[in-house]
């Protein structure tokens, strides 16, 4: 069922062809059964695992209670059942200056759905759409199955991974159908600023292209720019807006996304029942803690990579729980490239780094810091002294 | 994101722009809202609204249990956890005279994704299925999605609506990569015996193609003939089966199904936390419960049709919730087809049933009579009136 395949060498056939999820595993692979130290996975995207994250009871007690009213063991409409997509228009809304209708909102199963149907919808003979680079792959390998072209701009590491917006202008043309934004941003952990937005916002309508933002990292921030959701956008330009439960209360197993549509301007026209009790009663301690958590994670793993020579961070993260580094492999003896880095400190060290050719990016690493911050500080330990051994001789 | 289209004199324009939904909110909406009498719904493939179906608590404590465990608040894999893949595989393995293997199993949301997987993974140019007539209209829709020809097979209402294999046979050639079985039978109500189902085996098995079993409605039978999975000719021929806890659980909101290869000689080769607890622990009493009331209703339907002049029920069900019974037109007066029928009757008598054209069989009806008793005794009143009131003068 999985549809990627590997180069008897290990190199990717193309980026459609990539999942996280299939690196991740031939990495793990890799690791040495007979190291007695715990494996430390610095490569996830779903923090759900380690105590220090755990949702909110609030999204248990939400759950047990729709479970025990047999009220929502039926069928529910495709796009979702009317309280929730209320729930949901009702939340997004107090960060938008218009209201969002019910109608705007169609269920999905977690973000993945949100994402096929999307690009399923969009896709048409000779299509092409713009997409990040580095970026989240699942795009590619959708547009691939709906044979939607890919053309790629890049985020700018130095501009705090803002998008190429000369690029995005070169790269358009009249099939392009949409541009997508990820803010906050995975792999990168960058939160846009309103400024950006509204100048990818403006791009867009000169192109006459939708924007795809997805924003299932919505509101983990923790640094300078607060979250400004690209539907603050919607009158410039038709905006999709791309959401879940999953991050924000951590609860990725549950399967529970939307995909919106922010139009006010009418230019385009177009386990549920527990969803208004999680978006309503939800205290903001919950949140604060999960935020605090992230925030220190951030400051533990930008301190320590500025200890390691061979590892750059162009952007200290200010939201997600990704940060993209650069690896100079001038530096290093023997490691060959990204992957053979993330082999080698698996084997050695169990520690897991995703590399960054997973995300469009070669010889980067994106490493997940939501995980226990001691554990946080152990990894960033052991890659420290792998790398130190695999340093060059002066 | 609905994809059927009527024209305006309300016919379907084709069989794969047919929704069963789609149809049954058109004639929902003929319902007469000054009428004081409950609406009764005929129409429905979920009984799980109506107190008497209701789940059983050892399904909701599963659940709820998992919930509170925390364990199962992560990605899952998409072919589902070990545990819950294990779980169904020894499960289906009682029936069956060989032993699944967890590797066997897939999980899918519901049975519906099970379908798509296996129509996406079947496509390729040229590629044509065989599909039953009257059947399960997401199968024609799916196969018009990934640009699969659909060939009909009629089923038999005079044998009981057994497969017609000289059609079978006639309709394959070389580009056939699949035949499909539901069994116990939508919407025809009746359960394959053991000899008919070896003779579709033998049949594929002459023709080169795949059985693909949709048996949704496992082990709901009260007739005669009892549940045999097709799974048991794994051996003469590779079977896929499709089942989901959506209806011997009825909770088809939970949206678990499974995907299952049964290929013992190896011609192929190729909120889920709590299934384990939902498959072992139910105890039989509550699937006699549900057993006993739908056998009940199955009386009820079959005895109160014969008193209905002008229609006529060919074959009692005794699987599944359905019943396909047939419109003598010639004996009503200004009843145009099954889909007026529908029409005029949910407006004059506020019943919902299903027109057989929705199904492939056009003036016939399709009845669910998984209802309270009582409701269906009400319903079948108001049929035999409605019948009587437009009935031809002698």
């Amino acid at each position: 069922m999985e549809n990627w395949h590997f180069k008897p060498n290990g190199e990717v056939n193309t980026a459609a062809d990539i999942t996280i999820r299939g690196i991740l595993n031939m990495i793990m692979g890799a690791l040495d059964a007979k190291d007695p130290r715990p494996t430390i996975p610095l490569g996830h995207g779903d923090p759900s695992v380690f105590p220090c994250f755990r949702t909110t009871p609030v999204a248990e007690d939400a759950i047990a209670d729709v479970l025990r009213s047999a009220k929502f063991n039926c069928y529910a409409p495709n796009v979702g059942i009317p309280p929730a997509r209320r729930a949901i228009a009702e939340y997004l809304s107090t960060d938008l200056p218009y209201k969002l209708s019910p109608d705007d909102v169609y269920l999905t199963v977690g973000c993945a759905q949100a994402i096929e149907v999307v690009l399923t919808v969009l896709a048409r003979p000779g299509a092409n759409i713009l997409l990040p680079r580095p970026g989240y792959p699942y795009y590619e390998a959708r547009a691939a199955f709906s044979h939607i072209e890919v053309r790629h701009f890049d985020l700018l590491p130095e501009n705090g991974w803002e998008v190429d917006l000369d690029a995005v202008e070169a790269l358009a043309d009249e099939n392009t159908v949409a541009m997508v934004i990820i803010n906050p941003g995975n792999p990168c952990g960058n939160v846009y600023s309103y400024q950006h937005l509204e100048k990818v916002a403006e791009t867009a309508k000169k192109l006459g292209i939708l924007v795809i933002a997805d924003e299932v990292y919505d509101h983990l921030t923790f640094g300078c720019n607060p979250f400004v959701p690209m539907g603050v956008f919607g009158e410039t330009v038709p905006v999709l807006t791309l959401g879940s439960i999953s991050k924000r209360w951590i609860v990725p197993g549950w399967r529970l996304g939307w995909l919106v549509t922010s139009d006010p301007n009418g230019i385009l026209k177009e386990t549920k029942g527990a969803i208004l009790q999680i978006l309503e009663k939800t205290k903001g301690d919950f949140f604060k803690k999960i935020i605090d958590i992230l925030r220190q994670d951030a400051d533990i793993i930008y301190q320590r990579i500025r200890e390691i020579g061979c590892i750059t961070c162009p952007h200290k993260p200010e939201g997600s729980m990704f940060v993209m580094v650069k690896l100079d492999l001038s530096l290093l003896e023997d490691i060959k490239d990204d992957m053979d880095f993330c082999f080698k400190l698996a084997k050695e060290e169990s520690v897991i780094v995703l590399p960054g050719v997973s995300v469009g990016l070669k010889n980067w690493l994106r490493i997940t810091f939501a995980i226990e911050p001691s554990s946080l500080e152990e990894a960033l330990e052991r890659i420290k002294s792998f790398c130190k051994r695999h340093a060059k001789k002066k």
